[in-house]
């Protein structure tokens, strides 16, 4: 889909529509518009092209310079995926800024796979749903919830609020085999260079990892998401036999 | 490192040399000489460039319009990984045709993690160890032993012969974690849009699948073989206890 015009594709921004990039007349480039400085505070792509592309890309014909490509996705709220009802115990992933749109869309992919009942992400840097997650995730994106919050810190309250033991998944915790997994559960994954940040992590209630036998002292992000979710479902499908 | 001049880069195609990418003089473009057949024989990337680019980056000032730029490593042989002294049961990884380097680089990073003792690759039709792979594996490409070989099943009959057990892992097999995989196991991870070929698949002694709970019906390839090499880590890890 997209949203031409000024003011609408102003409006779409502050609605938080979930926007691929941002096509711009590249005689606005100089410009500091109220478009163009949203779009850089939400960490939006813009591509500024001639005209002459623009009119070509219109459908209403009245671009005036702004064309946003949106995605067709719609985020949750925490109290959507929270109300989940597979009268299961919870199972909640939170990415504490993950980057990188392919490893979001195998998290998303893993999450799917595993039954998850849904991601939370933040607003602020760390990537959104775009195209390339949508076209990584291989469907599965329409499957799961994604809420996205402007603090990680208020979302683990309300997952405690609800009874949701919080891990931290980072090196230097307990061994995640040695763990009971089983009850109502939200898993903490960080980002690809950073980890998760120390105050978040403090914030858990518990600190899990995973043995790490050579020298190398990390896995890829989305591959130590996929073992430690997929850890939890293993723990939980022979605790239901 | 790169290796410049004709019959100098024919001989380091030949000799199987890892190649990143051959640099070739774009007036020779049109030509079908040696180098260029077999420089896409063996699925190697060509970049032709103008003559004075190549004088530029010419070390020698002998290129004659080829300059291979090679990756420092250098393969193993099946025997090598067999003969890893870590008197532990063998754990070896095969990728049947894996051709993202991002998921060989992540693979490699995850083997090394979890103490594998090497990976074997096709020498055709599959991503070998280029600049990408290096980057990708943070490192973890120094302490792995990768072999790439002809024939998949002649390495596998290798294995066998040195009594490992052999595993597909695919839909449709037994639930993993019904699965003893404790002893001297290789697993056989399949390609990201294929899987394993079906006369490689019935070439191994057994299939083990991971539980999908969702309606998308697999992971991602560096992701499901993530989570197959890290449960063969716990069962041991737990079995050592």
């Amino acid at each position: 889909m997209q949203i031409e015009g000024k003011n609408q594709v102003l409006e779409a921004i502050k609605n938080e529509t979930t926007i691929n990039k941002i096509l711009i007349d590249k005689n606005f480039a100089s410009r500091k518009d109220d478009v163009i400085n949203l779009a850089h505070k939400n960490q939006l792509k813009i591509e500024f092209l001639p005209k002459k592309i623009l009119d070509e890309k219109s459908i209403t014909g009245h671009h005036q310079g702004y064309i946003a490509e949106t995605v067709d996705f719609e985020y949750s709220s925490v109290q959507d995926i929270l109300a989940n009802p597979k009268n299961e115990n919870a199972f909640i992933v939170l990415l504490d800024g993950i980057e990188d749109p392919h490893n979001l869309g195998a998290i998303i992919r893993t999450c799917e796979c595993a039954g998850v009942d849904g991601i939370i992400i933040p607003k602020m840097r760390a990537c959104q749903v775009n195209e390339t997650v949508v076209r990584t995730s291989v469907g599965a994106i329409s499957n799961m919830k994604i809420a996205r919050v402007t603090n990680l810190k208020t979302a683990i309250d309300e997952l405690k609020e609800n009874g949701l033991w919080i891990y931290a998944c980072e090196l230097g915790g307990k061994e995640i085999y040695s763990q009971n997994l089983t009850g109502p559960v939200a898993v903490v994954v960080g980002s690809e260079g950073n980890g998760i940040k120390q105050s978040l992590r403090a914030y858990c209630d518990d600190v899990i990892t995973l043995p790490l036998k050579g020298s190398v002292n990390s896995l890829n992000a989305s591959v130590s998401a996929g073992i430690v979710i997929y850890e939890i479902l293993r723990q939980r499908e022979s605790k239901n036999k």
